[in-house]
């Protein structure tokens, strides 16, 4: 089920960002773009303090203080930008110091882990997830941009209760970031996402791995190789996480896909070429109506 | 094996195409470009009536015969560009109208059928294949563009006794369209590409098809999906052909990459991070290094 939510403008006086990478980084700095977030003050913390000064230099954060606790402390919304780990963590320790209207937030690939700690912790009522799919393969401030998410879709998952939570984070990915929010409940996006992103991770760093065993050495890697395994280029870590978090949901996709798998060998293997066009051209019209270059 | 080869130029006088379709067209579009190849005449002829007139409108071509045959004679460089197996049926049916010294190639995906054909037919000291690695997945003359070649990779492979025209169509790639020869082996080529191009065509088809049939309706497919997928929109009876003639080469590495997203599967289902993020940094390793986007 997709719902987009539109309601009335409630904007955070002061806007707090627990990590400064890819994402982090691209919400302060299209934030503080002219035109974009007039009168909010962004206020922001990554573990590297060379991150944290990079950030205040290129005026993406009018406040860089040391600690994470002393953005929790300021933040109306606070989002949480670092590995989906590191949130869930993060979310425990700045309960104690949110201001009393604070509304939380995170932006991790997987959902149903962190909404189900917001909700043990009791902070059901003032958090809610959000996913934007506006993921880039490079990582760090310096891979920040200042227009990532205009028109891109974010997911935002509600906990239960946490109605008015969802409405203040909806409204800021839309009116001051100019993303589409789509209201979607935790357990379907974790599912929908094991299917949308999880598996073309997975095929795109196993095809990677696989040419970096054996694709002779020296051989051209042709502009299609590149896009089909561009994903594995994507941060270990971060994907180890993801990937673990939505395991019961990646795994019997990666099974499914390796059926497919082997009906396209046995066609090989027979001579089929009927089969083969037909799965071809399946996957053609799909990708065709997709669209994009 | 790469070799780079550089010959003294002999530029054909007549450049014959039987093909118009995105890499044909894209031939023809480059030669006619002013300071490309200032005194060549290009004849093109393609099945479709109407595609050879939108090439000549377009200026592709200074002459659009009925007939292949009608090409064949006047061509001092014949490229056959058509889908592979058409491209056979033709070498046989050109040969009897061919110039005495004329030399013919063709651009398709694998080498060693049409190589054999070539040598079987007595064509062996006129013919050298070739394979540029600019492909695209949209098709037809529509699909041509006027720089496709500047700086790709072209894949030339010799017939036994065949270096004068593996000469003359090296000099042609290099010196008429700025693209860059590498001479190899038939064998070798199929081999290579059956793990460079021929398998990550099949990982994103069948991505693609498990997506169009997996994929909730309405879910968002973000730009690593869609990246992942790019290839799946290729022309499903041209691929047919081409994962056909190379089988023999692309099901060992089929079965290969089967194994790895077992050991992949394996890992998710025990939770070993370590081997995850092994694997994954692996692949990321690989992938950064090929750069590109």
């Amino acid at each position: 089920m997709r719902v987009t939510c539109t309601f009335q403008a409630v904007r955070p006086h002061t806007l707090g960002l627990i990590g400064l990478g890819a994402i982090g980084g691209s919400i302060a700095r299209q934030v503080k773009q002219p035109g974009s977030g007039e009168g909010i003050v962004v206020v922001g913390w990554s573990p590297e303090p060379a991150e944290r000064a990079l950030a205040a230099q290129q005026g993406a954060l009018d406040d860089a203080p040391a600690r994470a606790t002393d953005v929790a402390r300021v933040a109306d919304l606070l989002i949480l930008a670092a590995p989906p780990a590191a949130n869930i963590a993060q979310l425990e320790t700045i309960v104690p110091h949110l201001k009393p209207d604070a509304v939380v937030t995170d932006v991790g690939s997987v959902k149903r882990s962190i909404v189900a700690r917001a909700e043990k912790i009791g902070l059901h009522e003032r958090f809610a997830g959000s996913h934007p799919l506006a993921g880039t393969h490079r990582h760090g401030f310096e891979a920040s941009r200042p227009d990532l998410f205009r028109g891109a879709v974010v997911y935002v998952t509600p906990c239960r209760d946490g109605e008015q939570a969802v409405r203040e984070v909806v409204d800021f990915w839309q009116t001051v970031l100019e993303a589409e929010p789509v209201v979607l409940d935790a357990d379907q996006h974790d599912a929908q996402l094991a299917v949308t992103s999880h598996l073309p991770q997975i095929v795109a760093s196993v095809l990677g791995d696989f040419l970096a065993q054996h694709a002779p050495p020296g051989a051209s890697i042709g502009p299609g190789a590149a896009d089909t395994t561009r994903l594995a280029a994507s941060e270990p870590g971060l994907w180890t996480e993801i990937l673990l978090m939505n395991r019961d949901e990646i795994l019997p996709a990666l099974r499914g896909l390796e059926e497919s798998l082997g009906t396209v060998e046995r066609a090989l293997e027979v001579g089929d070429a009927a089969a083969l066009t037909a799965w071809l051209t399946r996957a053609a019209k799909w990708r065709r109506r997709i669209g994009g270059s």
